[in-house]
């Protein structure tokens, strides 16, 4: 998406271990309209899939997902990380390990709001080693519910989540996929 | 607003200890038509203020902060609630204390994200002891940015966030004000 990769040309930096910072516009203060487009293609990418439902997990991926959803006018369900006494009862759980954070977590889902009549699209800010996106996936395979996709704003190019999760055979569109120059700068895949 | 008590009337639960159970659509799964009233009825309570910036906290905030920006046609700034490699640098940090988390954390924006220039709404899901909203508040004071006001879906009447929010002068939108009635139940104030 060329919108994207101009706006992490412009505002982006690459810091040392490989992480990508789009702060000023995607993960930490919002730029909507910006995030508008890629909710708009998003749904260009997978309005054909019959999407009764988008996953996310806390947090950045809250506010892409729910501006995508005005699209699919379909719920969002978020992924909650942390024990809360607002999510009792059944939920389905996976665990999941943070790179930029460094440490591993639990992620929940109650059952009442993902069922086996679900079709799934799962979008998130980032994609790196792919835990998140295995994360919901594996709740997803606990409901019994069809995955139908992944929509990422930025692929990691150099870290394997995208090739793992491509080699499964799932519809994966990444609408920036950064890769690492020689020189320590930014190029995009394709 | 209408549109949420009937909602809360209609979905909702009140458990014990006063919390309030809106999960199945607007903090765990989000109905985003239900959302875009209420970013629509948060611009029409604060249209005339100016607003160069919303700024809400992680998560479940974040989702109807954003989808109220799209009216305001500002971005949304996210206060982070972890440490993460992603924020890093010069920082604005408060202190709050999560009721239904049960315990006390720290709130981070960057410093680039909020200056003296920028009036801000604060916007949240719930409203219950204030925390939240008075650590928020704290990071405005530290920038010296104007408030200019605070847009809450739910607040918990029987709590005394909301009193001390007013006693402040602050101007503070609740779109429902749950009461608990003798039975156990909900009623609305007002």
């Amino acid at each position: 998406m060329k919108l994207l990769e101009e706006r992490i040309l412009s505002d982006g930096v690459i810091k040392e271990g490989g992480i990508v910072k789009v702060d000023s516009f995607l993960n930490h203060q919002m730029d909507i309209s910006l995030i508008n487009e890629i909710g708009k293609e998003f749904h260009r990418l997978f309005e054909g899939d019959g999407i009764t439902k988008i996953l996310t997990v806390e947090a950045s991926g809250i506010g892409i997902a729910c501006i995508a959803a005005q699209y699919f006018n379909v719920p969002v369900v978020f992924a909650k990380k942390s024990e809360s006494k607002n999510l009792d009862g059944d939920v389905y759980t996976s665990k999941v390990v943070s790179y930029t954070k460094g440490k591993e977590y639990d992620i929940r889902v109650s059952k009442k709001y993902i069922s086996a009549e679900d079709r799934v699209l799962i979008i998130d800010d980032f994609l790196a080693k792919g835990k998140a996106v295995f994360g919901l996936c594996d709740i997803l395979d606990q409901a019994g519910a069809t995955l139908c996709g992944v929509g990422i704003c930025i692929e990691k190019g150099f870290q394997e989540g995208g090739a793992l999760i491509r080699e499964k055979g799932i519809h994966l569109e990444s609408l920036a996929i950064v890769e690492l120059d020689n020189c320590g700068g930014i190029k995009f895949r394709g």
